[in-house]
């Protein structure tokens, strides 16, 4: 499946602290990925001679190309030159041209250069290269045993630029003209184990095809990601298999599976609203405003969101939707009643088609034995033919207060998408 | 400073994407560096055996500990418990009593477990199990020729309560007493590099002195951020290093530094509110509920919060908040004077003694010459001696929809945050 076996290693200390992520090795990926080349592995090492020359002889005995960014600085701690010239068995050999462009470099900005510097120009024996349009390290190409290793600056300034002028064509030679292929699948209402037994005869038959269809399953808070992945000869034909294969899915998991291209249950709602002209609105009390910021994180969602309300008090829910204060007494404020009487209540203030409304215990206070924390009573309305219907149902939800929340409002606007689906 | 040779991989295809990164591993090692463990380097690892096995087993000569994450779950491509029994030589033995907790926890939620979660009850012979709290997928140490190899699941709800309660105090006994603390500072109101001016004086006093405190600033968005590191005998001695540095950084920055201690800007609004007995309240149209989900994403928040309008449609305003269709028809939904009729409708309507109202162009869409994407009025209305005083601003800002709104809903908070301890 991998055209190339390729590995990255990003170098430099700063990486391996809680702040700092290598964001380098995604933007190669993205465009490594264009060319049919997927990663085997990635690594950050440290600014450590030692432990640099062992990671980078390991990924050399598993890869064909290895991509190397950072540690081309000129001070002491910047080893990448030195370690890769000694495990190729190259000397590093001083570039006057090099230093000369560095030192017009510093001119340009009225600065003398330091003579530190001189390290960027020394170049591995028999190593191409680079020329940096954005920085003074210069980037090298290295052959070693059929292998390729691409040395790059660390700051993604300097590193993009190189990558694009002086990297891609060289991997499109050797990559060949494959291309792979992504789609993300998002599943609700199942386990990661059942969707996995459901899937097990179509990964059979996919992985016995022609075109080989790699799949990866993810269980994300309140959804399974499946990942679909093709390598094709171009971009067409690659489509066209993952379209054909995503009906497939879809035969095998129905209506829980809501978005066929990586699209957010949000966005999903959305246009089931727009393409049928319904207006959505959202009564909240434990998500506090999220199904509301959720929905309106899209663009154009004006379209069908007009109005919402955040109701964390009882006197909230009475005042602002005319929820009896008498069913909050009987049945308590987390109940479906109340739930049900949100929804209505908020379709009716709003002259909405549907209305969501929702009442539980966030946490981490505020749960009693009869209702725990997570627990969340989820109820949808309808207007339709001057009549509210209503659905209601009671999760009990796990995790913290951040989980929780973002579940219940999932399971609303899940409850609202299967309800219009149920219904075309 | 490396008491513990330490490397961590993390297990999982997704993870060499584009879009996924390893965060487990920025919350790994902050707490290892609290133990005064430093990591030398990480990987990410496909779901591949040969690469997995490669990897792991090259990670092993060089460490004295390792720590994989992900790869436990009950699929096909769950590799990590077999590919590391394999790697020291132990069979995998079935343990029932992990099964009946996953039983268990199935027929909580109503479902039958599924047979290929049995995986997840294999276990190296002589390993250590570790349950988990919040999943199926039991950690797992494992001691090989000294070294220490812990197996964690990979989603962070499940990680992280593992980590603390079982992976923590054993590694305190290995690491030595030295520990590397770190501070997250957060400011508002000033550009990345005016901070950077401002804070260099206590930079060179910082460095010239006994306990060398390491800075380091990152601009991110709506925010600059700043942090502050020292390595300490100990935890106490530490702490006030970092105590009497935040200090100096306090009396250089005033108020715009409103966190000291990685608080949120709802974090600190919440606080300000419930220390003074305020209630708060948001009127908003462009951030369409992320006041509000931002202010109840904090425990405890229903001490200050009560209720809050997603105004979206002019419609909305005037009937929600009593803003006048006359002064929306004069000035236009996005103009100051509607934003403060917003903040005061709100704060009336809420009985609540501070009020935003927000009011702008989010985009990408709906922007015009005169009020471009980007474009937000941010009120805040007081409420007190039987009067509403407000203030309002005109704010443009970069980027997209989601920078725009995350943005407007910062300046909301942050009006009211400055205008609550002016008054104090």
């Amino acid at each position: 499946m991998v055209v190339v076996r390729t590995e990255i290693i990003a170098v430099g200390s700063e990486m391996l602290t809680p702040a700092h992520v290598d964001t380098n090795s995604l933007y190669i990926t993205e465009r490594l990925n264009e060319l049919g080349i997927e990663l085997q592995a990635k690594s950050v090492g440290g600014d450590d001679r030692g432990v640099l020359k062992s990671m980078i002889a390991d990924a050399l005995r598993r890869t064909d190309l290895l991509i190397l960014t950072g540690g081309l600085g000129p001070t002491d701690d910047d080893l990448t030159r030195e370690v890769v010239a000694g495990l190729v068995g190259q000397p590093l050999e001083y570039h006057p041209e090099i230093f000369e462009r560095i030192d017009k470099r510093f001119a340009a900005r009225g600065l003398k250069t330091p003579e530190i510097n001189r390290r960027q120009a020394m170049v591995p024996r028999g190593a191409t290269v680079l020329p940096n349009a954005n920085g003074t390290a210069p980037g090298l190409l290295v052959e070693y045993e059929h292998k390729l290793i691409a040395l790059l600056p660390g700051p993604p300034r300097e590193m993009k630029p190189m990558f694009e002028a002086l990297i891609e064509d060289r991997l499109r030679t050797r990559a060949g003209s494959a291309c792979l292929i992504r789609r993300l699948l998002r599943i609700t209402g199942q386990s990661e184990s059942s969707v996995e037994e459901k899937m097990q005869p179509l990964y059979a038959k996919w992985l016995a095809s022609a075109t080989m269809i790699n799949t990866t399953i993810l269980a994300s808070l309140a959804q399974i990601e499946l990942h679909l992945t093709v390598i094709a000869p171009d971009l067409d034909e690659g489509r066209r298999v993952l379209d054909a294969a995503v009906q497939e899915v879809q035969a095998v998991l129905g209506t829980d599976l809501f978005s066929t291209n990586g699209e957010t249950m949000q966005k999903v709602v959305g246009e089931l609203c727009r393409a049928r002209g319904f207006r959505i609105a959202a009564a909240e009390s434990c998500t506090g405003g999220l199904v509301m910021a959720r929905l309106t994180e899209v663009p154009g969602s004006s379209d069908y969101v007009d109005r919402g309300v955040v109701v964390y008090s009882n006197q909230a829910k009475t005042d602002l939707l005319g929820v009896p204060a008498a069913l909050i007494q009987k049945h308590g404020a987390v109940s479906e009643p109340v739930a049900e009487a949100m929804a209505s209540g908020m379709a009716r203030i709003a002259s909405a088609d549907l209305a969501v409304g929702i009442t539980g215990v966030a946490g981490p206070g505020g749960g009693t034995p009869d209702k725990p924390v997570g627990m969340v009573a989820v109820a949808a309305a309808w207007a339709r033919d001057g009549a509210i219907q209503t659905r209601v149902r009671t999760f009990q939800f796990l995790g913290g207060r951040e989980m929780v929340r973002f579940q219940a409002s999932q399971a609303a606007l899940d409850m609202v998408r299967r309800w219009i689906m149920e219904d075309s």
